[in-house]
């Protein structure tokens, strides 16, 4: 598979043509930005962790049903995915009151969540990626709802498996964003990252944080807490 | 029925108790406020109309299947309704798009929607009675999933009948905020008010507004246009 011209820069990742037009190279960088690009910094080797750390997590879903956009690891950082059309949302689970929701609802963080919480942003930079509700996503036709029923569905699928996977690593997962796309053939499918960068860990026994919080809110050891992610799933 | 002690004095309206535990006299006031309590100011005549409006509109609803918790009218200002527990959120129906909703998507105030949008906003001052979903509500333990179910349904069932209703009176339904809340004995009913207050009227050949965005925005005539709303639907 030969990489071509690259298609998209964004914050975290770069994307590229090959020369299979149903398939995408993704290159993971070490750029790290918060607070809608008003913070940034670098997280030294965090897109080598992120690369590989996503596959994992993919490819165990995989196994359990949930089809997604991973191909093949190319390298440290490079990676083969499916083409899709995003669907343009940001699908967050929650099962522990955290970040903007404890913020907004006035929860404490680490207070448990009766039910677990399901919000939809619309991807939308200019708009400062709203949140929004079903209702809106058909009113602006950004997907169907055969196509939110699948999306419901594989995000909860997605938490129970991934719960469950991290609790024997000692992790428990707060709260978590997801991408879906469309295929070629209208299937919905998993896409984008699953890492520290995109979800809450927090060390079940100290309750330490393992993810990009170390960065939002300056709290130290942001590598250490990266490698230990990769560590304890993967054993590298 | 007696007025007894004063139990509540909100933006808009002051609850008494009556000498009928489950009854509660409402009293309409000419008080207007905007933007959370930021803009303040009087619309002469503003209780009596939303008073008449509400009950008028109520007593149609009840004619088509909707519970409300409308009992009498006792004055140009004052009206006798159930007591209920409010369901502590503001639910928003919305055909077309304006208001909060043409900002927060960036949609042109008069887009029409493809689908009916609704909206769920938690009352909640402090908080700025921030926008949630369904999930939320299960998770703060605001509701049950078979009163939402109701609640739901009622305010869609209400959205169609008013929408029809004041198409005949020349007016069109752009949006309105409901407020549901729960009889002792755990019945949902259609509560608090439905005015130029709590709806947006364009009407429907000029697309003048006949509502409270004419005091939000400084626009003139707030009076008139609330006066004419009373007339198209009852006439005086
Ligand atoms: N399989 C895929 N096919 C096509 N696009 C994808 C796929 N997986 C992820 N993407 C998109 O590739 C981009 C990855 O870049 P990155 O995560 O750095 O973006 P970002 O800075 O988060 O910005 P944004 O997500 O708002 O575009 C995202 O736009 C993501 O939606
Ligand atoms: N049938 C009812 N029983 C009990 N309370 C009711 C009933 N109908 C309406 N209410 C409540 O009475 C109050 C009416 O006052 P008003 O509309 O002025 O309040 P407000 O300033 O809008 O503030 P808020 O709605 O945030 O309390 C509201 O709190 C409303 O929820
Ligand atoms: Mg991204
Ligand atoms: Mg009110």
């Amino acid at each position: 598979m030969r990489k071509l011209e690259q298609i998209y820069e964004g914050k975290a990742k770069k994307v590229f043509r090959t020369d299979d037009e149903n398939v995408y190279l993704v290159q993971y960088k070490d750029d790290a930005t918060a607070f809608n690009g008003l913070k940034k910094g670098t997280i030294e080797g965090k897109g080598v962790i992120n690369n590989k750390v996503t596959n994992f997590l993919m490819q165990m879903l995989e196994t359990k049903g949930i089809p997604t956009h991973y191909v093949q690891q190319l390298s440290d950082r490079e990676t083969l995915v499916k083409r899709v059309q995003i669907v343009p949302l940001e699908v967050v689970v929650r099962n522990i009151a955290a970040g903007s929701l404890s913020k907004r609802l006035g929860l404490e963080e680490g207070t448990p969540l009766a039910t677990t919480v399901l919000e939809y942003c619309y991807k939308n930079d200019e708009l400062g990626d709203p949140m929004i509700n079903e209702t809106h996503v058909y009113a602006m036709n950004l997907a169907t709802p055969e196509e939110m029923d699948t999306i419901r569905d594989y995000a909860l699928k997605i938490n129970a498996i991934l719960r469950d996977y991290l609790k024997e690593a000692n992790i428990d997962l707060i709260d978590f964003k997801l991408e879906f796309g469309r295929t070629p053939d209208g299937k919905i499918i998993l896409a984008d990252e699953i890492s520290p960068d995109t979800c809450r860990f927090w060390d079940s026994k100290t309750m330490e944080k393992l993810d990009k919080d170390r960065f939002r809110r300056d709290l130290g050891n942001v590598e250490g807490a990266y490698h230990e992610v990769m560590k304890r799933l993967m054993g590298e």
